[in-house]
């Protein structure tokens, strides 16, 4: 079963910088089955690529080692890390791009690198996803022990206002955090999150509505819920709630954008015919 | 010899979407050879998608299995389907996606997917592409057998206006169905249609000229058969009929669009020194 | 070892048409481990694909075959090619896309491809890239020898202003190639066509100024050598020297375009206390 390196990054399409880490990587670990999970990601957007690596890496099999490289302090002191979790292996800057990826997942081991030998030599200063971080992934993935990279880190940078917060009256609030192809609005609110805040007010999807800019809309389980080209709130295959409108664009609908609020905010019911599906929308 | 899984979808590079297909893919089937066919087809672009799928797959070698996910209807009551045709395999959505690889093939089997044990665990309804159609594909490269995906299919939903018509006076008539990046338009009439209407006329190629908007063009084996900025028509390497600019933009020098109406019509000899060469574009 | 095949052309993300590359190369050489270098080259910019090419090659491990298709001239009398150079392979067209992979590397073997039976049946001429170029470069993966190709070429076309000029008082003038992600503007002076100019002229790297429209920017090793929002210029991981700015866009800063006049100038010490520093930018 060959090892599999999987690449996330802000390098873009237009440019070599993919294929250039790929050689390095095929240089060191020639059987590796390499997968690129984007590379898109907005130039220095740390929270877009945190979002999209915690919302990959688990459709992955056990064992995949992750190059994740959105890096405007290259070349800068940062730290370069690796992160072990569940299994799975991560590279990159610490600047917060493992930061959903810690906060999903079960118990981390996280190292700096410092074991110079296992980068190209003449690393350059402005490129260091194809002579830091894709060579030492690739020593990872041919078989090298986690404990090489370098010592333990106990602080690995998390981004500051990342995820959700709850309201005194329970109301989850978090933002938009990427936009994608469809106008789906992705939000720093996770699944776990929603679930815990329904547990503790002993509520049921039902009991929630969503509310970003002017617009309230339900908790629906998928689009086909609700009419068409009407909005909803869903627990996306990402792992995160988002905002949706059926057969449509939220983000045209919604006029909403990269870090505008949302809520999600408990209705009780307040009688035997009442609910969310009388707010109109 | 690694089986080969290919991937086309609507899913664009932005997300991570791609990406978690094939981690899926690599789970089931982990010494597959993963290859992207093309990914930007235009947001829930049924069309584009089933004529990028027509012009791709006989490149691969017999045995792929192809994935094929545009799905404005994913989570409702669309069928997931198998199709086996020619030694290629592919799976999808039942909206008409297949439509063009249905009408070029020869004899096809279709089935519908209920194994729902070859499905990831806790489907997520708004994304089949993860956790229907890539687990299913890949225990296909994996060696399963096509009739293990459910019971037959008799009636897979075709696109209804795709492909051409006849005309009485002999013409064929289809649509603009992509420009390229070229500036090629990609017309829904397929190379084998033209030779049946030529075949029916006795005519040959120098007796047809293409029409689009007011523009007429000849047609031509290749773009340096006619002048530089000289407009033609050819059976494209797509196996399509395309109309084109020889060094320039079709789409930008005749205004064309996708849906534009577009006309092969019979221009018979009117004497030894006349011919196609005489209309000017 | 799996043999590679890394593909570069300006065929876009859009369309079909690398995907089936990438399925004739897998039927002919199944256990090649296939890689995107760049894919969004301008379409029939021969240039930014040939430094694209000549940036990335390095990066890979020796043995690797390159498929380089920016082809404007497909379907007319232009030669396809192979280049064997430092034990990589490359097929393309003859039309100046090997250029800076010619001028940078070492003693190169060039070939023209006349060896037919490697091609596809039935060679589209508008695909060669399908038909042509990958098939041969898939068979020299395979393990096929370079002298098979065809008879050798001892003029393979290079582009006519390509690289940099020295200038009588010593300065290095050559023109902006391309423009990354990143607003990073990639030039066509090599790292050592200015070392040469250095050793020429017993200099070192705070010797000299970049010039770019009005602006004056210092030579540096790295971004952050220099204020945020501050221009510099580098020798780039491409190997090629960039004008960039810390934390910014170059781009959009010096208003600066493809094709843009840039020029590396000696400024000698004035003094003890002088020195590139005191250039405001």
């Amino acid at each position: 079963m060959p090892p599999i390196l999987a690449f996330l990054s802000d390098f873009g399409l237009g440019d070599y910088y993919v294929g250039a880490m790929k050689g390095v990587a095929l240089t060191i670990c020639p059987e590796a089955s390499l997968v690129d999970i984007v590379h898109e990601i907005p130039p220095h957007d740390i929270e877009a690529g945190a979002l999209a690596l915690a919302a990959a890496y688990r459709a992955f099999p056990g064992g995949t080692v992750f190059v994740a490289v959105v890096d405007p302090g290259v070349g800068s002191a940062r730290r370069p890390l690796g992160v072990d979790l569940d299994g799975y292996r991560f590279v990159g800057p610490d600047n917060g791009i493992f930061t959903f990826v810690l906060r999903r997942g079960g118990v981390a081991r996280v190292r700096e690198i410092t074991a110079t030998h296992l980068l190209r030599p003449d690393v350059s200063p402005v490129f260091h996803g194809r002579d830091v971080f894709s060579p030492v992934a690739a020593h990872l993935a041919a078989g090298m022990a986690f404990e090489e990279l370098g010592p333990s880190v106990a602080d690995p940078v998390l981004l500051p206002f990342a995820g959700s917060r709850r309201l005194p009256d329970g109301t989850l609030e978090g933002r938009v955090i990427h936009l994608d192809r469809f106008g789906n609005l992705v939000t720093s609110i996770s699944g776990a999150e929603l679930t815990a805040m329904l547990e503790a007010s002993a509520a049921s999807a039902g009991d929630v509505v969503a509310e970003i800019g002017g617009a309230r809309v339900a908790l629906a389980r998928t689009y086909s819920d609700v009419a068409d080209e009407e909005g909803l709130a869903l627990v996306a295959s990402s792992g995160f709630v988002e905002v949706a409108v059926n057969g449509g664009s939220a983000a045209r609908r919604l006029g909403a954008k990269k870090g505008s609020r949302v809520q999600l905010r408990l209705v009780r019911p307040r009688g035997p015919s009442s609910g969310v599906g009388e707010e109109p929308w």
